[in-house]
């Protein structure tokens, strides 16, 4: 392999700092020697070498341990230590660092250049045998588990074996006469798997920097880079860097610590973290001692923490960017180890760079680019405390975020019921239906046994903005008995249950909640994002509650309002399925008739709270069948009734299971539903824009600035939009007849079949808006059924790496996006005018948020609590493109 | 409106018969004016002036009457006699005629130009009163009917109470005394009605040429034009021919009739016809009298009937068609009124067809373009005799073509049972299972209640090539009495019924079937096509029966063996069930290690069939549920063994009855299925893929040529084709190395979702061969699932005229043919040698063919009956293409 630069070793102090080929130890290094911060002297072996070594099957370039002991040779200089002597003797750390960080996937060796000789060379130079058999045996113990492959439980056993012949709890209690008894046990049990020390620290060093390289393809590391979509254009390989060693278990006056130059909670200024005396920095990961906070350092070791201060006022002022910040202080001397970017929580994040942009850090750009959207979600729902490590006893799918406690009811009028009695209840069922809708209401909280993240119980949830977790596989419903099985566990009606939505956890009892704490950080940073951003942003909402709501999350319009919810409330059912019912279209009009001032008064309360706002109000869209209650309840009553005898009630229920049999479709979500019910049964869509139009004139009466538009869902052809268009019409002529104004009232339609986006160049000629619902075109694109798909095979597909990801959550760009591109494309060449949107759940997911910008797309419609993150995310890709032209 | 033509009327004898100008009659008479043929002398007002009266506001364009009149001395010249005048009174007819023949679609009116008046002088001048009275009173009720949109019943009472009167049964029988009083009865109900009949000749005339226009816009007119596809392009309006009557009602030696120059159902030469003495045109069709064959003609008229001969001759060699023409015969004198392309039966057609090629008068060529691929069909099968008018009990939906005659049975085993004792039998079902398809071997025919063209039961029986109606909606079936309720008729089990799944008939008792005469014309027909076709037709089969059958109809190889018919046999089925209800993929893989030889076997049989040509096997393909016993069976099973306590089969059946709820789908068409089946259980089609490879490498060391093909369905991303194909690499590795030989096995795929056609690109560097699955491809471009649409909307759709075509019989090519051509282009960008064809029931729809061949594809596959059809369609969209180029 040729390098384009054939320089493979840098020293710190070579003001040399390119990330991509130090990696972002070795290059933050590299940084903090030019600041003049105390950092011990090391050097780094390229990320190139590590391209080498993997073309070079696996072994180092010839000549690289030329150089390395070349570079340790100054090493030595610059210490005044030798590698390799007893009587003055260097010991280094080797450690992985590639351009993107990858906490904890790689390996790192210290200690490194250790022996038999050397160690007792150590002793006699600090007069500290403890000390230095600590060191050794630290060494062993790591060099034996990444280097030589020996499975670590081997040797801690041997230090559990001695700590209780001894009788101490922690590894430091150990004194070094058991330290060197150890030290003898480890080489012994190494010799035994035939895979002794090298007593050579040359070949020692030799030894670990490969296998550093080898940790690059380790199982971990591939998996997170999988996971995070770290390509080889971003970080091709790991630099290894080599750090003369300095102590922090040296005695009392020595410490290892870890900072944040911000609280990665809250954000606030000031160092946070915490420290050990008397040890080294794996002793702070691995939890044996309890660490102390980094305010005690001020008061025990006051020069080493001042110092601290300065030096995170400095990384901040270089990096501008909250930094978290290795260091070790040996014999009261502190050097630091390490800087990073601080990873932050959601709210530390946006009051970090917010204060930053405050502070004249950094632009109001960088702070937007700075912020993953996703993380903004979390912070307006409940969360579970994620510092108590509660164990959930089952996990099924987050269907609606946040989290919620209460007591566990089996069916709506109970939650209705306790709710009323002062009850905080967790509404439980197989699966839900319109009929259960009243229990949404009441419950806290909806958990389901059954369906995904498009089941009834998902959808209605994420609408009414309570947590859900749907398909729980793992419950088991006795439904009569009042019982709830999960595993062995029995939860009666009335225990306590906390689920959370945001990661489908079901816990025992109550959990402790965090309450969503919004600073105005959060409002200053999304103002700046509306200032950037070229997508508009709206909401899905189908209530005045979920409008209102939507509209103080800064929605500046619905995109979608789905009329059937409105059909589900407890009172109207009766109307829909007795509509459903009827056997003549007369009859059937008649229940219409008493459902539109109902729909009316809807329709009106919503407008009024969107004022001076688009609402786009979608006609009925799923089947009749769906309204009608369970089949298996169904058959339940009617067997129930055969055997009590009411005549009346048996032929009336018998009357609703054979409409049932006769509506039944074999696969729903392709049936008679959408615009296909409203060509066939015409007086339903027009008892719905008749109730539109008679809102919209009774508060244009009022004096209130209303927008209403009325889509049609589930088109394939633009003759089916043709026909609606002309129902528009006329109904718009009647009500602005009969009202004596004209309507400002706009007609468009659903794009969420293949072929309405191959036909779109026609449906432009009748729609006045296309709004593509992503959810449904997803599945027809792919013929998956989310629902089967994400309970059968998905989860494999998504493992196995078969799809990159879940194209329900993100837009599938190679298929979904052309299609979405051919229709917009197609639409506008007809209209140029169109106003395109999308509304399906992607419309709160940022890479789909990315994918609508490119597409040119108005806007994007999202749950309520997924317009933050819409909002942040319109505003990066229009930064990014901004950047890029 | 300008028009380009502003020339207004045509005689017959200026030479000019452009079709589209003058109608079909109209530039028929001028044709045969030209040939000195015997043709009254007449004029044609053109089709132009039908646009015109439209675009006028249905107003006959200004100063035409002008010209009508003035052709009208034109005519008074030429026959000497006067329009409106009682002492040689000139009568016309005034008849439609469009570029496209639309046979009683639009009005004619005869005998016009009488009045109270010249009908006196009619009398006079005949001496004929009641000659003269007849044919007033068939004027005034043509007229009346036609003109002055009088109910025709009104008029018809009075001749009814006449003939009762007199008691008369036929019209030829009333005297003129009763035709007079008729005639006045005729009036007064006009007089009564406030509609008189005009006395003005001119008046009359008028008013008859406006009825003729409006007629082209009546309702029969328009259901015809939409349902022929009959465009403004190839027909833009009726032309309006008058014509000076002759007539045939003048007594004995006056006649009228209509005759074909070949027999229209066997093709055979010679005058083939009816004729009436003494009457009218309208009485021959009427059916009030019975005429007579046109071989009586002969020995009653026989100077007339050799000048038809010679007649029939000379059209025939000027138009090289078989002719439909009219005739009259007044007072022995022949005068020919119409002459037409014949409509032929299928039969006739080809054998017409061919015998023309024989003798010199046409192309093979134009043999070919002259018949219509889809009749066909008909030869191949045993039809209901059509001239038998029997009555259907309910009609379903057509399933596979042909009837059949048989016993009621309910279920399989009976059907096998009473087959053995020697009954032929017809198995009525509500819907079939796998489990069921012993019956279909043994049965004539199948009848199910309920499914669609896509259901089990469509698609084994075509694949058997048995004649199937599904989705008979009428049929109640009470399966525990063994009794079919059709409305009020009851059928027991072992009563006789016919079905026809040509056309979804059923019927009571046995009815007369013609069985298939397969003339060598048919053959040489074929024989031809396959010299000029580009595409390949192949065929879809699953056994080795239905390949011999296929290539006996000209399949050129296999584009479609589906394996799961194989697993459907009555002695499989049970291991299937055993491999679908294993806990390991051990215990699975067992079962699979069974199933294997038996797959083997039947590959083996297939490919031998088959030798010299390519067979393309799929891999397994439906969901694994529909493999088990149908829901309401299991339950009723497990209900039954809990009242009788069987344990050990209780737990059985339970277990079965608990994997078929854990494998039950929301919307089966889009889950768990095809690929994404084999991926999960790549045991499944490693042991496929080893049967195929493993009979192709053992009939290769008999000697026997095989070309078999490798897809898998369902695909949807090249990731998955990747991994199969990784598979079949392997697969055909080891078989390779185990057998000692290179097979010669082909690796594609199923292009049947929308989103593979988008992937088809990458893709292609997988698979060596597309086949498009348009049936599944269809349903998720449209989000249609055909089960649910042709039960639900898809009727409406049609007959409302939303949808010009089913897109699941001819393709719908801005959609779906869309993205079969984007995936064509991009697959071969791809692989430039990529093969690709198409599997779906489309594959032997005739339009559908010539959306394929554009499309350049390399075949199609169809259902073996279908074979010719395909082969014949292929054929003239090749010359259709050769002459547009």
């Amino acid at each position: 392999m040729q390098l384009a630069n054939p320089k493979r070793l840098y020293f710190f102090d070579e003001g040399v700092s390119d990330k991509k080929l130090l990696g972002g130890k070795g290059a933050g290094l590299a940084e903090m020697t030019a600041l003049r911060l105390p950092v011990p002297p090391g050097f780094v072996i390229t990320t190139e070498v590590c391209e080498e070594f993997y073309s070079n099957g696996e072994r180092l370039p010839e000549g690289l341990m030329d150089s390395v002991m070349g570079a340790m040779k100054s090493l030595e200089d610059g210490t005044g230590k030798r590698f390799g002597d007893p009587k003055a003797p260097l010991l280094v750390s080797v450690r992985s660092g590639s351009a993107v960080s990858m906490p904890g996937m790689m390996d790192t060796i210290l200690n490194l250049g250790l022996n038999d000789q050397i160690v007792e060379g150590l002793a006699a130079l600090t007069s500290d045998d403890r000390f230095a058999y600590d060191t050794y045996r630290r060494f062993i113990q790591l060099f034996a588990k990444v280097v030589l492959g020996i499975d670590e439980a081997l040797l801690s056993r041997v230090v559990d074996e001695e700590k209780k012949g001894r009788g101490v709890a922690a590894d430091s209690d150990l004194d070094a006469a058991s330290l060197k008894r150890i030290v003898r046990a480890f080489e012994s049990a190494l010799a035994k798997a035939n895979k002794p020390l090298p007593q050579d620290p040359k070949e020692q060093l030799e030894m670990a920097i490969e296998a550093v390289f080898r940790s690059w393809n380790g199982k971990r590391a591939l998996e997170y880079r999988r996971q995070y979509r770290i390509t080889p254009e971003v970080a091709k390989g790991t630099a290894v860097t080599v750090v003369a060693m300095v102590f922090g278990n040296m005695g009392n006056d020595s410490a290892t610590g870890v900072l944040f130059t911000r609280d990665p909670t809250t954000g606030a200024r000031g160092l946070y973290g915490d420290f050990l005396a008397n040890a080294q920095g794996e002793d702070v990961v691995a939890g044996t001692r309890t660490p102390k906070s980094i305010a005690e350092l001020k008061k025990e070791m006051p020069e080493p923490y001042s110092t601290l201060e300065r030096v995170a006022e400095t990384l901040e002022e270089r990096f501008a960017e909250p930094q978290d910040v290795e260091f070790t202080i040996e014999k009261g001397r502190l050097f630091i180890l390490q800087t990073r970017a601080a990873k932050m929580g959601p709210m530390g994040a946006v009051r970090a760079a917010v204060d930053m942009v405050r502070e004249g850090r950094i632009t109001k750009e960088k702070a937007l680019l700075r912020i993953e959207p996703d993380q903004l979600e979390q912070l307006f729902h409940p969360q579970v405390d994620p510092r108590k490590k509660e164990l959930p006893i089952a996990v099924g799918v987050p269907a609606s975020p946040g989290a919620a406690t209460g007591k566990v009811v089996f069916d709506a009028d109970t939650a209705v019921e306790w709710t009323k009695k002062g009850e905080k209840v967790i509404l439980v069922r197989e699966e839900t239906k319109p009929e259960d809708v009243h229990g949404f209401f009441a419950a806290q909280g909806v958990l389901t046994s059954r369906g995904g993240k498009t089941s009834h119980a998902a959808v209605v949830a994420r609408g009414l903005g309570k947590p859900c977790v749907v398909g729980c596989a793992a419950l088991v419903i006795y439904q009569q008995s009042r019982l709830l099985l999960v595993g062995d566990t029995k939860i009666e009606e009335g225990a306590t249950v906390t689920i959370d939505g945001s990661n489908g956890r079901v816990y025992p009892g109550a959990v402790r909640l965090l309450q969503p704490e919004l600073k105005d950080e959060v409002f200053e940073l999304l103002a700046w994002a509306d200032e950037v951003k070229r997508l508009g942003v709206w909401a899905n909402a189908d209530t005045p509650e979920s409008a209102a709501r939507a509209r103080k999350m800064g929605a500046k319009g619905i995109g979608l309002a789905r009329t059937e919810r409105m059909f589900n409330a407890e009172e109207r059912l009766p109307l829909v399925v007795s509509m459903i019912m009827a056997s003549t279209d007369a009859e059937r009009k008649l229940y219409l008739d008493r459902l539109r001032p109902l729909q009316k008064q809807d329709f009106k309360k919503i407008l009024k709270e969107m004022q001076g706002l688009p609402v786009i109000i979608r006609l009925l869209d799923p089947p009749l069948h769906e309204f009608l209650p369970r089949f298996e309840d169904m058959t339940e009553k009617v067997n129930k009734l055969q055997r009590h005898g009411e005549e009346k009630q048996l032929v009336e229920a018998k009357r609703i299971l054979d409409k049932a049999r006769q509506l039944s479709e074999a696969n729903p979500m392709l049936g008679h539903r959408g615009v296909r019910l409203g060509l066939t049964h015409p007086e339903i869509y027009e008892m719905q824009m008749t109730a539109v139009m008679e809102a919209a004139a009774e508060l244009m009466n009022e004096g209130v600035k209303v927008m209403p538009k009325i889509m049609t869902p589930q088109v394939a052809a633009y003759q089916e939009v043709k026909r609606i268009r002309e129902q528009f019409d006329e109904v718009k002529l009647k009500v602005e007849k009969k009202e004596g104004l004209t309507l400002n009232v706009k007609f468009g339609t659903m794009i969420e079949t293949v072929r309405a986006c191959l036909d779109a160049d026609e449906i432009a000629k009748y729609a006045e808006f296309f709004s593509f619902g992503t959810n449904d075109l997803s599945q027809a694109t792919f013929s998956f059924s989310r629902e089967d798909a994400e309970a059968k095979f998905l989860p494999f597909y998504l493992e196995k790496g078969i799809l990159p990801d879940n194209p329900f959550e993100t837009i599938d760009d190679k298929g979904v996006g052309t299609l979405i591109r051919l229709a917009v494309e197609s639409g506008r060449r007809t209209r140029p005018d169109l106003e395109v949107g999308i509304c399906g759940e992607h419309g709160g997911d940022p890479r789909s948020v990315y994918i609508c910008h490119k597409a040119r797309l108005d806007y994007v419609s999202a749950s309520s609590f997924r317009i933050p993150v819409a909002r942040l995310a319109a505003a990066r890709i229009a930064l990014q493109e901004r950047a890029r032209s």
